[in-house]
């Protein structure tokens, strides 16, 4: 077993053994794929997006993920005042910016966000990821429908500039820390026919970064346990809905020994 | 094979092939189940009601569907927004009067986005489309608890008055344009036993309503693309959710063939 | 058969019959679901919280639901007319303080709900419940990572003290009218890998409360039925998604005979 395995092994084991709370300011669609993603890692779940609760519910959890989909101005105010607490508590910020690209509103929140905030980790596709970067991308609604040319490059330039770890997701998921670039090839086919599975994504990179502090191999093992629950669940899947039934249930059942035996993360 | 079931056939295939966008503004409790549904019959979701960014949104949308359950009053701003810029670049608006005759505030908010916007196609059970039309009907929650005595001539008249495409969901949908009256005999008793397949089967409208110009036939496609796939689900079902899965696996697995041979849609 | 789970029985049969509508202010993680389950054990959903129809809505409702997940002031206003609308028409409020003790936001709303309405039935889980009583408890996000050491006094003081029927969910559910106790030993073990099982209770409770104004028997009896499907559901399960599946399917098809044989209520 080769180091970066072994460390994402036992950091699963972490997030079962200490049950990090991952507190979500997320969009409607995935809230429930995504509290049930968090449970089912090994992690707690709390959505909590009241100006008048975010620093009290930040405050005792491992991790913050912010997600920008079916966002509103009240809840950028909501993110940012999150997001100052969790920065002040030394909590790590996972953003996912969905549908950057697509509309100003989206690509300047994320930006904005990226700028205000330290965050720790941004995931997104290559559209989104290209769109915050200026090197180009194409967003039609929430999809990227046009990559970027070298999305390792990509992915490292962006994080270098920012000092935030960007993954960017896709056949092979690219993850940069400025320094480091990694591939996760881990993932099947099924993950592009069901909503939010981006955000999912994300949220478990946030439940890894809540026990790991190499967030790059936090980014890495996150995509990599979701990757690998997605193609032993593929055997089971008779359409996109049998595939997420049976996805969430190899989420549950992934062993720390499995996921260090299949996780297929190369460094680049 | 008739003409209807290759036309609809066909919008099938476009779909497929054009993966148009359809902008969703819609209620909480559908928007995970219709953004899948409009995955899985092969075009792309997106959930977006800031007015910041609905026009944009909508722009670079095939469809946009106007949902109004769990409304509130900035919601219905943000449905005027996208709907004008809908009418302005010609994309057709398929209307969800989910829970009107319920609600002074749903009926009252659904006459409303039909008058001050040029909506291409309105479905719903008969006691909401009763409720718009004046032909009674009784609504409780958002169910219909009573219909109308005469579903078609009903369809035919409101169509006739408004110039929208009315569907009215039923065991038989009956739909019309004010001129033509078709019926989609697709469909299963099952449908009735979840939340949402109201709201699933607008999407379908919509969907299709991207691609095909003659939205008496987009309507009558998705309703019948929606039933059939029901039909085919109902063998796998040993309860609702179940069902439910069978259902969401079926409409990406339908084929265009297989709906040209499977439609059930009578012209009256 | 003992004379309680007789009433359990003979109360599921009258939801059944009656089709009372649950109107819902809940929290956006759990609205399919929830709406899912209200359908599944025999009763009409409706989720709505736009002050300008809560009221209309309410007064043709059974029972009122008030869930305090992903809680904001404006649903809290909504809450207040919606409930004042439920206790002047007589209609039963059931109240489920998710996340009570682990923000003050949702604690004081809590307790301004139960001091400004005249609740039915509160059901939280022992976190919960503790910081409402002031015994003790601790919640970390929404999930009780400590209980309280007596239940079943906690929830007969706290009941006595407010006159609200007091239901505290665990592996034995606690329920008290300040007079009697009852445990109510169905569930299983699957029920703590999915989100919003405890939300799902409560929406049962409020089935039942529709229906029996026993408020102490209606929330035994929706905590018996949903437990006992849980029961026949975990032999179909292959992780928590396929369990939930289940769950679901079970909830439908649960006949009252089979209630009545296999609830498992004890008077303590």
């Amino acid at each position: 077993m080769n180091e970066v395995n072994h460390q994402i092994a036992e950091a699963l084991s972490r997030i079962r053994q200490s049950k990090p709370l991952v507190h979500h300011i997320t969009n409607f669609v995935v809230m429930n794929d995504t509290a049930n993603v968090t449970l089912h890692v090994g992690a707690l779940p709390v959505m909590a997006h009241a100006p008048e609760e975010v620093v009290q519910m930040t405050q005792m959890a491992g991790a913050l993920v912010l997600n920008i989909g079916t966002l509103t101005s009240p809840w950028i105010e909501s993110m940012l005042i999150a997001g100052r607490a969790a920065n002040e508590a030394g909590i790590p910020i996972v953003l996912d910016p969905v549908g950057a690209g697509a509309t100003a509103f989206r690509t300047q929140t994320s930006q904005r966000l990226l700028e205000e905030l330290q965050i720790a980790i941004v995931r997104g596709n290559a559209g989104e990821i290209g769109a915050l970067s200026g090197a180009g991308g194409l967003v039609k609604g929430v999809e990227s429908v046009q990559g970027v040319e070298d999305p390792a490059a990509v992915a490292k330039s962006l994080a270098g500039e920012t000092g935030v770890v960007v993954a960017i997701g896709g056949k092979r998921d690219f993850l940069s820390d400025g320094k480091r670039i990694l591939g996760v090839d881990n993932g099947h086919i099924w993950l592009t026919t069901i909503t939010g599975t981006g955000c999912m994504a994300t949220t478990m990179a946030a439940a890894f970064a809540a026990v790991e502090r190499d967030f790059l191999i936090a980014a890495a093992a996150g995509l990599a346990c979701f990757g690998l629950a997605a193609e032993r669940a593929a055997e089971k899947a008779e359409g996109p809905a049998s595939f997420k039934v049976a996805l969430f249930d190899q989420i549950y059942s992934l062993q720390p020994e499995q996921l260090a035996k299949g996780a297929r993360v190369v460094e680049l």
